[in-house]
């Protein structure tokens, strides 16, 4: 089987979200496995001197426009949860220290952590929402909790950021196959067309 | 027949050329019309306090990549002109000068300077190369270069990018449909999915 796909996301992405409901669908239409990648995109911006989207004036209203629609057209259920955006620690560190424990489990985490997110509209930035989120999917809530202050998983999150960085990640999601970056919930036709052989024209009889 | 669709975009911009070569088909698909309509993005970028995509960090070397990938996917030729981004001025003041003289002739001359701009990599900042391409098409070379430089070419161009920022325009492409509206060239599939009536989960089959 040729190589996973790595998917960058954040958990405080509401395109990172719309991307985790097709992402895994799609590369098993072309035999490829996913490996989910949350990481901190705050300390992206630093390095490209950007920010959150729904914080640049006028393109964050149309944002905040397009992504119940994308949602509509995906047929997923979507809402902005409040305070948005928010600080994804805690998802992010409760899915590396599952993810080093079982990568299926951390999956089905991450999973839940989103749909909580932006279906239901709960903030994670609150270490209690996750725990909730973990316990109802049948997770030790005490050792998840203990890991979220464990400096060891704290380090693992830090480790996957500094190394998406160093891969040129700059927003969310993002998809890297074979070294090929992707940008964007809306480059997932493109991630397909390059799975697929990227057959020149392929575009234009999509519309 | 139902009402035009608005086309915003700049010259300048190489998502805006990409499509360009889709949104006149893919429209009258859907039994509607579009009309063009450059205007000037650097005054947009001072309404957002953004800038041109390939100068931010990281973002714009991905830019670099991502363009002539989508262009392929699209089946159309694509380079990056020398000096870019390059002020629109010229050609934008020349489409509306024939604009208002000949639509059908606008528009061609529209797919002329692109072309020039984005297939050829020639920069459209210098007037004389607008009007060598006006020139090619049929057009009275002498009274495009006069026009570049009457007031009321200049105005005409100043009033349509100021309605572009009043009707919430901030980047290139930029397509409004029925009040809708939809940034960027990987946004057409959404407004073809708009102009057939915007069905729920629709994108699920796209991949």
């Amino acid at each position: 089987m040729a190589a996973p796909i790595d998917f960058y996301f954040d958990f405080s992405s509401p395109y990172g979200y719309l991307a985790s409901t097709r992402i895994d669908e799609l590369a098993a239409r072309h035999g490829r496995e996913v490996v989910w990648r949350p990481f901190l995109l705050g300390a992206v911006f630093k390095q490209t001197g950007t920010g959150p989207l729904v914080d640049v004036p006028i393109k964050g209203d149309y944002a905040r426009h397009d992504m119940p629609r994308a949602a509509r057209r995906l047929g997923v259920p979507f809402v902005l949860p409040e305070p948005f955006p928010f600080l994804a620690l805690a998802p992010s560190r409760a899915y590396w220290w599952a993810f080093d424990r079982d990568r299926a489990e951390a999956r089905r985490l991450a999973r839940a952590l989103y749909e909580a997110a932006f279906a239901e509209g709960r903030s994670l930035a609150d270490p209690e929402t996750v725990a909730d989120v973990a316990a109802g999917l049948g997770f030790d809530r005490d050792a998840l909790t203990a890991a979220l202050a464990d400096p060891e998983v704290k380090a693992r999150l830090k480790a996957e950021t500094d190394t998406a960085i160093d891969r040129g990640v700059f927003g969310s999601p993002f998809v890297i196959v074979d070294g090929e970056p992707f940008w964007g919930h809306d480059r997932l036709d493109d991630v397909a067309w390059w799975l697929a052989g990227a057959k020149e024209g392929e575009a234009r009889d999509v519309a």
